[in-house]
């Protein structure tokens, strides 16, 4: 007997939690964003020197405060789901877990610990803010274009890594005995990366005429070929916006007419009962 | 008796303000578009200080004579509006107000208040260029088109910040021991952002390997990311296009219906001939 | 009597400049493009001064020669085209005439004239590059195709325009008291405009965390409307590609269908004779 | 008789290294992958100076052994290919021939020849990488995506330049006295190009208000005519998807014409049933 209201009790948490048409629901989602966002601030200042000093004691608070919160909605969200397994080793599941335990890890590394890994440990909070992928309606259908047109995104990029291989070598050549910053051909590649996405830093620069010739043939070939990228994903969403139009596929029994309007009863051609 | 003339008066100066049709319209347009553009260098030229300083008196003057004139404007464009009040509160209304105002208020502060007040206001009088929005035509059109397609956009938008934040914490991570300028977080996330939009100032920039690899990462993301934008509205151009393309016109004579198959000789609802 | 081979000289001439179908014109062809190509190289090369004051005087030979053989080229072309007074104020005639004129005004220039004059006539010789694009098959279709979607490109360049004097003006407002370069509006405004472009050379740079605040939103914001300049060329070329595919307007006497393929001597629906 | 065996050991061979369809030949090209990878690695660790001093001996010893194991490759193509000089010709023929020599000519320069040439040499080791090309996939349909559209965009890239020669050239008219780095009309026209492909390096930038709004020119046009390549890629792109879309393949039993329309019951060229 008493197995049911507490039964009752998980099934009404669960969709205050899971589920967003309760007022209930609402409110806890918008509280959530809330320390979501607070929480992505704090790991921010804290990394601000001048303002961690003076505000410590307080963000320390705030970070516990946060932490206790993101505890109790992982506790919950695993006590009120049906499949806790799945809940726990999905995305979703790790990066709420993953946003409650730097604090706790925290706790025990302080003082004789590396101070490396504390930090390591700490900047991990940052990934918090996937959390607030949940929130963002169209994400996964955005997630999911990506992945379709992954293959020819993969082949553009090794096209585009070879490319930049190649020419930070020539570049290397030309331009390792001046003083210009091509010290080695991995720093000649990245400074090819720099100048074909059209970034261009200017922290490592040609100085030699050749070179400077040899950098805006790079420049104007980064220029043309990012039209590539943006081809195969603007005729995949166009390719998708057509899947879209509805098609009625139904064919006249009398003259096999078809393509009719979607919303077609006769046939448009002789009349005929569809 | 009094009252028509007055009228007529006022209709005569609603047609010159609001309507380009006749020669006075025309010619009142052509003044206020020049009295905009004068406004804007003459605002310009005020921050220059070797300019400022030469001509400071000319300055103030100039500004008098423009203020004065965008005064006249919005005293007749309220007196000769039928609905005053819906276009004081209007976005043309507030920037027509907005362009009158600093000057005005300068006058009472001059001396004893702030000065970054002042200047404050001062600066404000810029937004009087929002008037020449008034002359673009096709402009409306284009806010319209960049509002459809708001909500793929932010979607886009937040991908691309919750990306910068959990790179510049990466980057934090990795170079905040050097001498390269990742300072703190809030830093290394706006490196993230200069670095994944290719804008590249240089002012910060990667100093170690690691880091260097890590930015060629992202700028080879942000070139292929862009993409996406880019698909985006050309998918939602080539939609509208597409709008354009007549369609049959013909109405079913018995039951109303529209929308037909270009190649319909019958109604798809009713089966009657069209 | 001697009028007519003179004519059958002057078409003969016509031939080889104007057309490229004869063995002679081919040739006449070819040697023009390498005279403006070393026309061009030596322009550039007089700028060096290194290389400027080690050949002065076999740059000026060369100089002479080729403007003798843009000379003859541009008599010849008077001579024997059928409209000689079109030619002249035609684009090509004017190019034709400012490729030979700047090394003659320099010959009275020489010693007492001004000397920016002087250079400003010599850096003239330049545009001579312009001949070029009468070899440029596509040159025209592609000017064109830039006409057409002249007004759509004009409304989004003021629509930038306008954005980057309003940010411009915000970051003077806010970065001016820094010593990182915002030192007056006009700056400040060219400033956006770089960063907006997504140029970003770091002569100057936001030092505040606002002005750093306002910069990452002015770097995504042109991130994001590049996209738009791009989604109106898109459609454009889409649409002229469109309009290639010929379409077989041909309907059917017997069974009045249409689309047919457009080499259809028969209905495909009925088989009555098209 | 013992002429058999050793030809059925060729024609296995030729099946482990020219396909990928049985287990050896997996492993086979799993293995040259890695090794090309690793060389490329070498290559590039050999060029930084405190790891080249430090390791010297070992990437010797690698680099040997890669070099031994690519010449084996050579030879085994050469053997079991069946025309073998068609191979040594082709593409990957010299992809393959270059990957081995220029260890071998080391070899004999070490000591007395040159150092330039020996480092060139040593350089060409990284053309290894092409290589790769074999192992992706569509990448050849990559190239010929390129192929076809590669008069538009020489179009398209010459206009460019003529644009980046003029402006240069205009640059270092209105620059040159200043001490910002446009020193000659190459190195303006270097700048042209960097900021017109938005690369924007800032190791050159205009001082002047002159040179800053004309560089504010230069590059909003480059933010606008980017659109022009992706524009033609895009276009090209869609062209090419909807090829793919299945049509009609009936062919007319009576006159062997293709390509009817979807819908076709008859044929619509000699009117023949389908």
């Amino acid at each position: 007997m008493s197995n049911e209201p507490k039964k009752h009790w998980k099934a009404k948490l669960h969709e205050i939690i899971y589920e967003a048409d309760t007022r209930e629901g609402k409110l806890f989602d918008v509280i959530l964003l809330f320390v979501i966002i607070a929480s992505i601030v704090i790991v921010m200042l804290e990394s601000v020197d001048s303002f961690a000093s003076k505000y410590h004691g307080l963000l320390n608070i705030a970070e516990w405060v946060i932490t206790i919160l993101f505890t109790l909605e992982y506790i919950f969200r695993i006590i009120t789901v049906k499949n806790p397994i799945k809940y726990i080793f999905s995305f979703y599941g790790i990066v709420d877990l993953l946003s409650t335990i730097p604090k706790y890890l925290s706790f025990f590394l302080t003082g004789s610990s590396s101070l490396v890994a504390l930090r390591a440990l700490r900047l991990m909070r940052v990934f918090r803010i996937l959390k607030l992928t949940r929130y963002i309606g169209e994400y996964t259908n955005f997630v999911r274009a990506l992945k379709r047109s992954k293959a020819k995104i993969s082949v553009f990029l090794s096209f585009v890594l070879i490319l930049c291989i190649i020419l930070g070598t020539i570049m290397y050549l030309v331009e390792s005995d001046q003083d210009s910053g091509f010290t080695s051909i991995p720093r000649s590649v990245y400074w090819a990366i720099v100048t074909l996405t059209t970034v261009g830093y200017g922290d490592i620069a040609p100085a030699t005429a050749l070179g400077q010739f040899i950098a805006s043939l790079i420049m104007v070939m980064g220029y043309g070929i990012i039209a590539i990228p943006t081809g195969i994903v603007s005729s995949e969403m166009t390719k998708k916006e057509k899947k879209k139009i509805p098609k009625n596929t139904k064919v006249c029994a009398n003259c096999n007419e078809d393509h009719h309007a979607d919303n077609a009863t006769f046939c448009h051609k002789c009349g005929h009962k569809l």
